[in-house]
């Protein structure tokens, strides 16, 4: 669409939009036009959120989620369990984790996991914070809520590692078949990991 | 995500997101994730993004495409044929057409199709404007690009009738198998199509 048929801001809007995680160029169209085609109802009220979002949302400096308030409401909030830290890879697991209602201590977010193939190393991610946060008097116990994969495992070592003179407990989340999974669908090492677990 | 564990900027930019055409709320997180993770390079460019095209983009008075000129680009083009008028559904049918390169002429844009079931009459679409534009001396053809649906076939019928006595020829597009379809996989109506109008 490189023809003047179509203006450079609707362009601009499209390929910004085509970037977005799972959209494509024929998806990023279909939602650029269904904004144009309600300005005032749509794009103006989602340029505003988003303007919004980027001026006042910041990294937590004690957890690194992500909130308008620093420290964050969850830090901030007097309910939850000052002895538990929840250490999670992203916060999008965050969120996951907040939508199960499960867990109601605190959390700490690494901003990604060990790579030697993207080449992240301890200092990339928050470590240093966590092991400070871990030495704190009140924490008893640090849960490593990483992702099931190679990157995830190798962090959790790393960290586990980090934490082993700090005294505090430190667990992982129990692998196995997903409530809901069905064995066919499920690979040989979940398969072998909930079958070791077993209770 | 109605805990204060995220924030409500952040809870509304996911809802906006969430309503995009080819969106749902994982997706929707999983981009307001990504956008909030770069505010300055990402989420503050495409909030400015949209807000300019908020702003400045309207539908053509001529033609109904969508640009920030008023008439739009392609009404405003010099090298375009006047003789022949391209009417499509949609400004998403227009850059449809515009990416094929294939037509050269001025385009009318209807905004929609004619629909008993979504209530949707002749005068809800740019029909007058179109039929006021065949008129114009230097118009000889009308193509009536429309959806090979059951609505977009009604209205190129009503546009036809409403046309008849014009005095201009009006054509469709050929129906037929897509270019790199496979038989096996159209429906019967296409391939009955195809079969009629071989050539």
């Amino acid at each position: 669409m490189s023809n003047r048929s179509v203006g450079p801001e609707i362009t601009r809007l499209i390929e910004m939009m085509s970037k977005l995680p799972g959209m494509g160029p024929r998806s990023a169209r279909r939602a650029a036009l269904h904004l144009l085609k309600k300005p005032e109802q749509l794009l103006a009220p989602m340029a505003r959120a988003m303007a919004d979002a980027a001026q006042k949302v910041s990294a937590c400096d004690v957890c690194g989620n992500f909130d308008t308030l620093n420290p964050c409401a969850v830090c901030q909030a007097t309910g939850r369990d000052e002895a538990v830290l929840c250490v999670l890879a992203d916060v999008g697991d965050l969120w996951a984790m907040e939508r199960s209602g499960v867990f109601r201590g605190r959390y700490h977010v690494l901003g990604g996991c060990l790579s030697a193939l993207d080449g992240i190393g301890p200092d990339d991610l928050n470590i240093a914070s966590l092991i400070s946060r871990a030495g704190q008097d009140q924490v008893k116990e640090v849960i490593l809520a990483l992702n099931a994969t190679v990157d995830g495992q190798t962090t959790a070592h790393y960290v586990a590692d980090q934490l082993e003179n700090s005294g505090v407990i430190v667990s992982r989340l129990a692998h196995g078949v997903p409530v809901g999974g069905e064995l066919g669908s499920l690979d040989d090492g979940t398969i072998a990991a909930a079958f070791s677990s077993r209770r």
